[in-house]
């Protein structure tokens, strides 16, 4: 007898996740299963189902109707994890290498099975312990070409691009990341959090009215550039590895919008390795030379050879598209600095630091350098002026 | 016996124009109605649907599946009578002096029961003959600043923007903005109309590579700034005005773009009688001149007063907008001005003038202003300068 309820949503259990793998005909009919729940119980329950016979396994990961951050929680729809699975399987079409396969998607129940990673490592966490992932800069450049070109108007042609913004419209996920990042760092809201020692610096950039302006600059671009299909939360969190494999993952805050955040959260998170890892430091500024180099020399292969608008095939206009995608990353790199130091969620590569003193400086690094990046975008001509800022800042 | 057909599409003829007025209870049961169709044929069925003894009377539009441009014919789907219902309901309840009021939509008829505005003459007929609607342009700057923010983020909030977004997705219209304006033009395209007199002039258009390149970037404005509803064809055909009112009607190619298009397509359309007509240029100059001022001001206050970001309300972020809507604008009225001109859709105030000599100088002056505007968009600082290279391109 099935006690998987048809047809309504309820969270699935242990029991019920096994009833459901066993279903799918993922593993054979006799198979022995075991389960753990692995998620963090913020947003999502995450099953492990194993075969340890056969050797095989899968992650069933369901969205729960709320979110917990930092012990707030409220109401969040579950349709988002049906944006999560049609941003996978769309990822998954255009760089299969680098993301998880999707094996079946439920949206009553918002449960998406798929690969089980756990042979990698979540990448902030190997950061922290002291590894570097080789290969990482590399795959998330191409990753970053792929999918920022693929999903554009000049990889999918307007048509098809504008069915893909209908599809991927995520008000609720997106007004997470307009308040979080946007908004709340930039005044007094409650929802920040940051060590008193850093309050004088606080305030000081709650002052700060050019700061001000470029952050609304930068968040009208959040809200208005409907550039590509976003991952739109691609911090080091939602990146597993090893050396030889990166796999990004969680894509539930999809949608449409500019290519350059995607690129910038990429940047400010291998930025948190290079204020807080003195002894790496240099392997972390190459990863973030090689992602944007490697994403700038893929993503200009594409455009030459796949793009569907003829005419938009000049040389002066993909480097426009390519410098604009460049301040656009410097600019939400900036905010990610900010508002992880300061807003309600923090990264542990800073919040791990033991010193007090040596935690505070280099929060006060990240801070510094977010507002550098955010009002210098468009002046930081290329990547070698960003990255010789970077190593002024930081040195 | 009812001869409408219930659920299906089917063309409405006179009687059951008729038949479907009576249905609808705006008129009185007896009343003797009488019915014309007066549309052009090219998209759309227009019955004007008259109880004489009452003195009322209305218009019933309904969507024909196909669309006919200057005897090329294309498929089409009804479901833009959707669009332009949802559209005028839109822009009525935020600017009701100027949008016909709607009384009945029926989306699987794809029809629109609306105010019968034959008191009123269509803008560019108008001016045509003669007339210069002296409250014309205070009439656009208001309605264009209305519209225009009260469907952006500041004026409805991120979230029922989205939603809007997602509601007025219009690939197939876009299409044909896409096509018309921003590609074809600019090379050899058999969709292209232009008089042997002007070759010289298209060709050295075509290999304009400075020039490709700003409407590639234009274009890119177009398909990826989901900045506000736009109208999406505000030329002076669709408007209805006398000396009193103004009514901006047909807003089937609505969807969430760049404000600057709306105004661009207002000012190209206005530079029309500049260039044409010696003897009221001064009027049509000053037409221009007030609809950027009343729409400055009039966004201006509604910005401070009515923006759901307080964090948006600063000096230097609103100047930004009007500068880069200004551009816009500018840019957009250098492209419509083109694509008049040498495109597939003229406009009778270039084509109906009669002297060969004159209406040759008019268009390559229309060419020459389009691509002085397209090119020095971001150059030209205000309004004062942009009226100042008019006059010079013109005289």
């Amino acid at each position: 007898m099935s006690i998987i309820k048809q047809g309504i949503y309820h969270p699935l259990t242990e029991t019920t996740a096994i009833e459901l793998a066993l279903n799918l005909s993922i593993f054979s009919e006799d198979a022995k299963l075991s389960c753990n729940e692995i998620g963090d119980g913020n947003l999502n329950l995450v099953f492990h189902v194993v075969d340890t016979h056969a050797g095989k396994s899968i992650i069933i990961k369901q969205a729960l109707p709320y979110a917990k951050v930092v012990g707030e929680s409220w109401p969040l729809t579950i349709n988002r994890a049906k944006i999560e699975a049609d941003a996978l399987k769309t990822f998954g079409r255009i760089a299969p290498d680098f993301v998880p396969a999707v094996y079946y998607t439920d949206d009553v129940l918002a449960v998406t099975v798929m690969e089980d990673l756990s042979h990698l490592l979540i990448a902030r966490t190997g950061f922290i312990n002291g590894e570097t992932y080789p290969l990482i800069s590399t795959h998330l450049g191409e990753y970053l070409a792929k999918t920022l070109f693929y999903t554009s108007d000049y990889g999918l042609g307007p048509t098809r691009k504008k069915e893909q913004v209908q599809q991927f419209i995520n008000p609720e996920l997106c007004k997470i990341t307009e308040d979080l990042i946007f908004t709340d760092p930039y005044y007094d809201a409650e929802t920040n959090e940051f060590e008193e020692g850093l309050r004088p610096f606080v305030v000081a950039l709650w002052r700060d009215e050019e700061l001000q302006f470029h952050v609304n600059v930068l968040k009208k671009t959040f809200l208005t550039d409907a550039e590509v299909l976003l991952h739109g939360d691609l911090h080091t969190g939602s990146i597993f590895a090893n050396n030889s494999e990166t796999k990004v993952i969680d894509p539930e805050f999809a949608f449409y919008g500019p290519a350059g955040f995607d690129i910038g959260q990429v940047f400010a998170n291998l930025l948190f390795q290079v204020i807080v890892n003195d002894k790496k430091r240099d392997l972390f500024v190459e990863h973030i030379e090689t992602v944007w180099d490697v994403f700038k020399n893929t993503f200009t292969i594409l455009w030459e050879t796949q793009n569907k608008e003829v005419l938009a095939q000049s040389t002066s206009f993909i480097s426009y598209n390519l410098s604009k995608f460049f301040a656009d990353a410097l600019g939400f790199a900036g905010c990610e600095l900010i508002r992880r130091t300061i807003g309600l969620a923090h990264v542990a590569d800073l919040d791990g630091i033991k010193d007090e003193q040596t935690r505070l400086a280099a929060k006060r690094k990240s801070l510094e350098l977010g507002g550098i990046l955010i009002k210098q975008r468009k002046n930081i001509k290329d990547l070698g002026e960003f990255i010789e800022i970077v190593k002024g800042k930081i040195n």
